[in-house]
């Protein structure tokens, strides 16, 4: 499943570049910063609203959709910042020693 | 860089039933999801006031480590839902055409 | 200046029930709590960015509207649910003992 | 009921000053505008949950205190910019026309 946030790390570093009237992307950053931390804000809103809905209905279409949502505008903001996905999942993996727990979970299988 | 994400999600599914003592990620799964989703708007907000300070100083350090933070704490979130980032993911690919768009993006170069 | 705000509660709790194609807070109860609640979270996300830049331009016009809009979404959200902003500010009084504190601060001039 | 904003506001300038060991709001203003908006941003997403757990079990005991939470933090945010709450409440009196419309509820009874 994985290298679908790479894929669309790389499509949005192209996209910003794009016309501004046909690109959401490059819309977003010709706004700026403030507008696209509007959106990471909106979209966390949507997600915890989502999440409690999800829990009352044991139904998770809108919580994954939403936190689509939400993961796309923090990979726009990183863009805009030029920063990049991969410098969270390095931050992640050394925070978390993913390979090393990983590596131990497999053993005491 | 991508199967980190895999990786993670595995390792907190694992960590979902560890003992609440010794696990923060068993400790939000027990104190629920209101709990897990307070983490959530928090995240986004030192997202959102990390990303404000780093448009100044152009250090990226900060907004790096409270995204992973989000994403992390959206990764509880969809576990303890019973969702996947891979559904996330999937969303992502299915919205924006991943694949197809790389494709055509590699064939221009 | 501070019978503005209950002036303000009333106003809402009328408007309440207008018609939703001319008043924008009937349209929003008719939309409903999560369109509430998506409001309270983006102007909430408004004010902080607008602090941020309060915070380096020392101008706080827009800090000064975004949270005018937060606390008018909050009014909106508590008449929605049938609590009135009247119950806050017994809360506020009642934890910070503001009639207490004042008496005392009054003396101490 | 309202001159408790007002009292409020008053009684957050002093405490401004006061020992930040002893005084929550000192300390908050120790601690500097990002802690402030944390703060902002935290209440806003326990309003959020408190209100959606409200929806569902009528009764908002959680909602209003989140709400005076809320109201609190951006309080202490607006004396941290050197703005008040009158002036918030000014806009409000200004955009929502709030005497004219007032005088006009009260002609139409």
């Amino acid at each position: 499943m994985d290298d679908i946030l790479e894929k669309l790390t790389t499509l949005l570093e192209e996209r910003r570049n794009a016309d501004p009237n046909s690109s959401y992307v490059a819309n977003l950053h010709e706004k700026g910063l403030n507008r696209i931390l509007e959106k990471v804000g909106e979209e966390a809103t949507e997600v915890i609203i989502a999440a409690k809905d999800a829990g009352n209905k044991t139904d998770n279409t809108d919580v994954i959709k939403e936190t689509a949502d939400l993961w796309f505008h923090t990979l726009v903001m990183l863009n805009h910042l030029d920063a990049s996905s991969a410098e969270v999942l390095e931050e992640l993996e050394r925070r978390f020693g993913v390979s090393g727990l990983e590596e131990k979970a497999s053993r005491s299988q």
